[in-house]
């Protein structure tokens, strides 16, 4: 491949952006499948309150439930513990005999302290057994406080969920070709002003060193006010675009990547939503059009879901490979 | 209607950003007259919890009301089961002989711990019910704070009811004609810096195929900077307009849609909110003009909310007919 | 005054895009010294629970606790009705024998209940007795978690503070004279990217039909970066404004109101914020200059609040009223 | 240093727009170290409840802790001695002779109360006593709702915590020089639409008085789009840069000070949040490199931030120092 065609074709319009360093070597993608940067932190980062805080938001929900679970058995047995040391007698209601007894007793004391239940068939007799009782329910409100504040922020993160098309298509377009993918709102929610960025990237060779540049891909059209059907988004590969003139193979031998950056606003939280995707070239298909995933039933417009990834093969236009076979 | 005409004029300034597709046809309207769109959605919709959290949050007070109810209704009767199992022998307080007393017995201690409200003439008195009743005290916190965020979620939803007057009419306007509706903030809230955006939507016929185009239409006034009164919204129907030169039965037979976008700064919640319509046809009136809103008494200006959809039948000027009779 | 040449010199810059209406009349002003709009609204307007919520956070802190008070004695007095209707004889632990001691247990065995603090001292001791507790129980929750949410909507509102200097004043500026008033942050929270926007609006006399009419004021500076000192905000009063060549009696005798919008991300609360205030004609001071508010003391800036409307007498430059008197 | 070349080139240039007064004399930095703006307000400023929930938010967790645990103790002590007050006989299972006893009776059936456990060993047994209870019970739930509210506003707060290197330098930069700092995002969260700007400011002599100007840099790169790695921020010393032509010397006498402001879209919490720092004379570092943070380890690219504060000396080309010496 011309890589030097590239460069001096090219060079102006190269991003620099995007925040991705050009010593990128290798054949790593920048973005994940999931949206994620394929980027490893090590070294001092201070992990904070705030970190914890977000890992709890953005776990899953199993792994969430599993972690209060093991909290509540935790503190429960810390100050079942404190209790067994201030001595059973000082705890109303309690019969154990034995230390499994007198520790599940206190066990249950602290559960229906923190927990605020507070039956009173277990209840405190002394003063040390009443403090340690009282600074508990503290803790068992602030922790609730906790709880509730966490359950909130991981329901109210809005979260765009935009599906993207497995597979990245070269189609007809017009009188020549097109690069496509299509998108649809995976939510419920109703997505406004949507906004779509895409990036081809590639390594070039430079003065004997592989380097990853960055070029925009132009779009037909890069904006939509609503968003409530699915959208192929379309590259025009004409004379202006950096694709023009390349064979599959070209395409698929420069370790190429399509990041995409989609940017909404997510009309129930009422807030600008973000959403990631990047192709690598076992995603492209060459020669294909998509299904359509609008129909109209009884007066509605119907939007199949299940479609989304479905397309098929269809004839290329020869002008490309020719004109590339020229080159 | 010479809907070449119509093509030929106005190719260049057709909307391609509005995320409807052009294959919609019939007389579909495109945004029903809540705001929502006319689309149905079918397939493998990923309902995740994230969709329950918005169902919980948009769906009415009622209907919000029920589900709680039953839930807290199920989830105890689901612990009465358990506590039954383990035996009402270990419950201290429960004195039920039959088994719906018993039920009951272990319904009530089931809900008095949910609760947390624990008054202790039922309590536990093994440790398996009080291991049973310490996970049910956990589960009661859990839920109560995830209503909590609900009810704060429910209420703090900035949501921006601007009210639409019923018709959208053709009125004199400085010495032609305007297409006029008239909207007012239907909330108590201020709302900062709201924009319009009005689209004409209609059927034309392109080699045979019929196809849904939209148009912008251009405004006297797109942005106010504030929204304390009401807004009549004027599309000056001059030589610039796409609806100039055509006469009543051809803006009705052409399966119009009107489509409006209200964009604002909700000044309580601090936050942008959206707000949508659409007029068709039958909601146009010829020949009209709105009663005016605003008075003054006592110094004050004073806004009658009632007169939203009043107007009155006056005579247009004649140009417009005789044009298009012409055309 | 000669409006028609205000008329004819400006007609061009009127603003269109405030959202006052023309047909405002009188003395009134548009915007009340709190920044709220002189806009009383009539009619069936839809109070939901919307509005009561926005009220609820909006009111004073005095005034919300009464209202919480008086919610909680009068849904503890409902209930209180209701056990009494039931019979105190199902109440384990209430000995009131004169109809008041059996509504006081009632109303405190509800009042245990519904706070979910549940003593025990009182308990339901029939099947009616613990359903409707259990019921209240759960009101009890729902309405705890609205009082939360309440509460926190209460302290997280974002309230830009933006403190005016109780006058605006005519200061000797540059080699001519400049309109000029003072803000200052309110708050302790930074605002950011601190825009400002003053409108100078007059009544005209226009065919015989006195209008109100609204000018654009440029200023010298309208946005600043940061905003942690004062800022005095200064109209250049030269021949490009709408303010030149009038004398004090005619800028007065024209029922004048300066309105300002101030626009500002709070850093605290990551929100922008919106702040309005307006003055009118008996707060113009003409010929005078504010007092600095910034001193230097041990290497620290330091911003005197108290001297916020501080101003001192000063001679006016000649030029401006010579230029009106010739007029 | 020739400060009328300054005045005068760059007359133009100079920013108006920063919000700090000219009148700002001496050696005083703008901005601290932590970003907080170098301005002490006095007088009186209205400290309303606003302005206390916003220290509760912003106060270390440590500090935190402590106020909740004293206004735990202090509120029950009140309750206490009410309670005691109206006569330990009326409160069940207090068994209390001396006072100190009676009032830690007290203090504990307040903490049960007041924390809504009840447990029930202690309870009020005369209508006054219940009375009392009753409100104890209604603001400990208020009290509970707050601590939530204070709990999820300490938490959901954004905080974009860009680590700034400790030096700024001067590095080789293409055929010249380069000012150059580095940042990196300190938390786990993704910045999106990362924006900086970075202002020189110095103290100019100006008709014997000493006035400090601030001038915008120019970046070679002011935005990225994302912010996965670390950003090497450049300021090309060219011949277009106000720092072009200075030595070491000059640029350090100058009292100068580099402010920093950092804007960026925080993904999880899907907010605006700003960030500055500023660095001043002695973090200026003459002849010097970064050392590299990426590196590639197994197809993932690796961000070290140990090594973000590190770099090495190198020479610099001898031009800027032959230029200043010409001046």
């Amino acid at each position: 491949m011309n890589f030097n065609r590239i460069k001096n074709r090219f060079s102006k319009d190269e991003l620099h952006d995007l925040g991705f360093s050009e010593k990128l070597t290798g054949s790593n993608r920048s973005i994940n499948n999931d949206g994620s940067f394929n980027v490893k932190r090590v070294g001092s980062s201070t992990t904070n309150i705030q970190d914890v805080y977000n890992s709890l938001i953005t776990m899953s929900w199993g792994k969430f439930g599993i972690i209060v679970l093991l909290w509540f058995i935790l503190i429960n047995s810390f100050f079942a513990i404190i209790y067994l040391m201030l001595g059973t007698e000082y705890l109303n209601g309690a019969h154990g005999r034995e230390v499994l007894e007198q520790f599940l007793d206190c066990f249950f004391f602290s559960a229906q302290t923190l927990s605020t239940v507070g039956y009173g068939h277990l209840s405190p007799s002394n003063y040390w057994m009443s403090g340690v009782a009282a600074f508990e329910c503290l803790l068992g409100l602030l922790g609730f406080a906790l709880a509730t504040g966490l359950l909130y922020g991981r329901f109210s993160r809005p979260g765009a969920k935009v599906l993207f098309s497995k597979n990245i298509i070269i189609a007809p377009y017009k009188d020549g070709l097109g690069l496509m993918f299509r998108i649809v709102n995976g939510r419920k929610t109703q997505l406004i002003e949507t906004e779509l960025k895409v990036i081809y990237s590639i390594m070039v060779d430079e003065e004997g060193r592989k380097i990853r540049r960055y070029f925009d891909l132009k779009l037909e059209r890069a904006k939509v006010s609503f968003f409530p059907m699915s959208w192929t988004v379309v590259h025009p590969v004409d004379e202006k675009s950096i694709l023009s003139g390349y064979t599959q193979e070209q395409l698929l031998g420069a370790e190429m990547e399509i990041l995409i950056s989609v940017k909404a606003f997510d009309e129930i939280y009422s807030q600008t939503v973000y959403s990631r995707h990047s192709y690598v070239h076992h995603d492209l298909v060459w020669g294909a059009r998509f299904v359509p995933m609008i129909s109209q039933q009884n007066g509605h417009s119907v939007l199949s879901l299940d479609l989304l990834h479905e397309y098929e093969k269809t004839e290329l236009p020869q002008l490309i490979i020719e004109e590339a076979s020229s080159d």
